[in-house]
């Protein structure tokens, strides 16, 4: 399984998560990766751990102010980018050209969606993965596996129907090992999380547990 | 053949170009449809032309301003819109919406995209067509059909890998009755024209010679 | 006093609550005002009353799509146009742009704003009239002026700091005749209102009850 | 005088302008800050150089992805941000926002805008300082203060009549040092740049040539 944890705008240490991520993943079967910040992306790849971007903007070297550059990412330790998150949704010409940037730089891809069509839709672009995360699930701590297990399972369906080797992950409320435990029997190949880990009181043990 | 004239936010009187499309409507096998700006809408259905909106936003009706809303888009006369023309880009999550507030209105859909992997991401969220419109076209007077016939039979062949019943539209350039029939050609179901009739001289001329 | 009554996009009758406006204000000295969607504009004018945009874009005629040309909206009945309501927002160069563009289509232009600073500085752009609206009171069925007074006197206060003759109205739960006098008491040139008209069982009944 | 370099997402090495901007500073009485790309502000910082961020989002830590967190932009060493740079463009309750997630950081502001009233606009929200930038001269070797000196006049003049304290920068075109020059002459108290340092040969001997 591969497991992200999104730091977002959280308050969390992301040095502190991170060593505890790179900590978890060595210790496991389980890839951890931590999604900072944009400005904490070097400091939080120092520790080892397995770095992603949390966006990248399509633009292409140049005349841009103010948006991520993905070359800027990966030089500074990104190997990864979500893309579209629901609390940064792009247009679909965007997401396409979010994913060229993020390919040209040697990052890879997971572009979000609400739901199992639109995830058929955004696998047609060619990313490397895709993530379905219900927006009214997101920060609830009812685990989409939970909540609706057919929508994990529609989303598999609908993404391996455009492409049978895209990894598919699941998001929203997950925070226990049994979260993603059931996210695997549904057929995701990872999972995206958030609070569960960012805003526990001690995230290397909240981490650790996840990952028994 | 399904000729749909994008009036844009051009000068040319909205009623004429409609009164000539109603014509030229009724006496040939091709269907044109007239997309005015909305605060149009009536006018140009009371021409008796097809009519379509050249935009909808994903909102239920509720508290929302300044953002059309599907049911005042048909009560005015509107057949069908157009969604993510690239001149209004939405986010995926919002074509994915103003699809289903079109359908709720009983409004047609036409969800363009600038390439045919779009194309293919578009058609997965189920409208009625797809319209391929390469953006550096747009405005040039040089028909896709001619600067780039393989993106034509690429998003047709896209789209319906997708959806065989989908319609597949091309726009960019069109003005002559030779592109409709290239487009014919390429397989596509209908064209997305602007500027060839809005800024002609005499639309209804113009028109006229598109459909021969 | 100005009452601009906002239909946003609920599902009241525009022409029916036009009517009504249309009489309220031949029968008194209020000057009352409807901004329905875009597509209901000429059926709203059609009724006599003074007709209202909810929002104009700033685009000049040309190659723009599914957003509104303000000649477009003054063509089918406007004289005037909100701009940058809350649930609306554009960006300052856009707000600009706007202004512009409504002046030269002669509408006459409200820019609204959350708070005392933001109005001092929409009111430095130069429109006709600037509105205060809270946006966490917007449908709340509180009225501005009882849940807070003094962000009304401040906004005028800051307006007029920067234009001594420009009109200052305020907006955000109110729906009774008592509210409307407490703007004018707290120094506001007229009333944004919404829900308190729109969704009343008789909106006609709701607007003579709101001019006393 | 203030120098800010821009580094905007150009392909010059964030690390070696910066140095140059450290010795330049050191060595001149010119205040010299670089704001690089925001996943660069750590390297950046390390060189010593004055580091700024080209923008900020309005939000408070929580729940947001992919949106720079003032506080995360100040603990990776920035002590200043761009606000509304017409390449990132935000609507004005943004703006309002950005000022505010700034201050709370501890992080100097700069609000750009387009023309002297957008400047007396934002110069209402209460930055620190305020920076006209002529987007049709952005990028075109042509310095603003020789274009349209009376547009940078004008600026002052505006920010001064709304706040005698506030700093009043120009951009657009600069690139050497008779620019700066003008620009002070003209009554401002710094100039941003960017491509005429972030895309010279030589950044360090550009950035020397310019404070002399």
């Amino acid at each position: 399984m591969f497991v992200l944890v999104n730091l977002k705008a959280y308050d969390a240490d992301p040095v502190e998560v991170a060593s505890a991520a790179a900590d978890v993943d060595a210790e496991s079967d389980t890839d951890v990766a931590i999604a900072p910040q944009t400005a904490d992306l070097a400091a939080v790849a120092d520790t080892g751990a397995e770095t992603w971007a949390q966006h990248t903007s399509p633009v292409e070297s140049g005349s841009h102010t103010g948006q991520p550059l993905a070359e800027g990412l990966a030089r500074n330790g990104a190997v990864g980018t979500l893309i579209n998150h629901s609390e940064r949704r792009l247009s679909l010409a965007d997401i396409d050209g979010a994913i060229a940037a993020a390919e040209r730089a040697g990052l890879e891809t997971v572009v979000c969606a609400n739901n199992p069509h639109q995830i058929a839709a955004v696998a047609a672009l060619g990313p490397d993965a895709v993530a379905i995360e219900p927006p009214e699930l997101i920060g609830t701590g009812t685990p989409v596996s939970q909540a609706d297990p057919a929508i994990v399972r529609d989303a598999v369906e609908a993404a391996e129907s455009v492409d049978p080797d895209i990894d598919v992950y699941c998001g929203a409320g997950i925070s226990t090992a049994a979260d993603v435990e059931a996210a695997a029997d549904l057929g995701a190949d990872g999972v995206l999380l958030a609070s569960g880990v960012a805003k526990a009181d001690d995230p290397a043990t909240a981490l650790q547990e996840l990952i028994q």
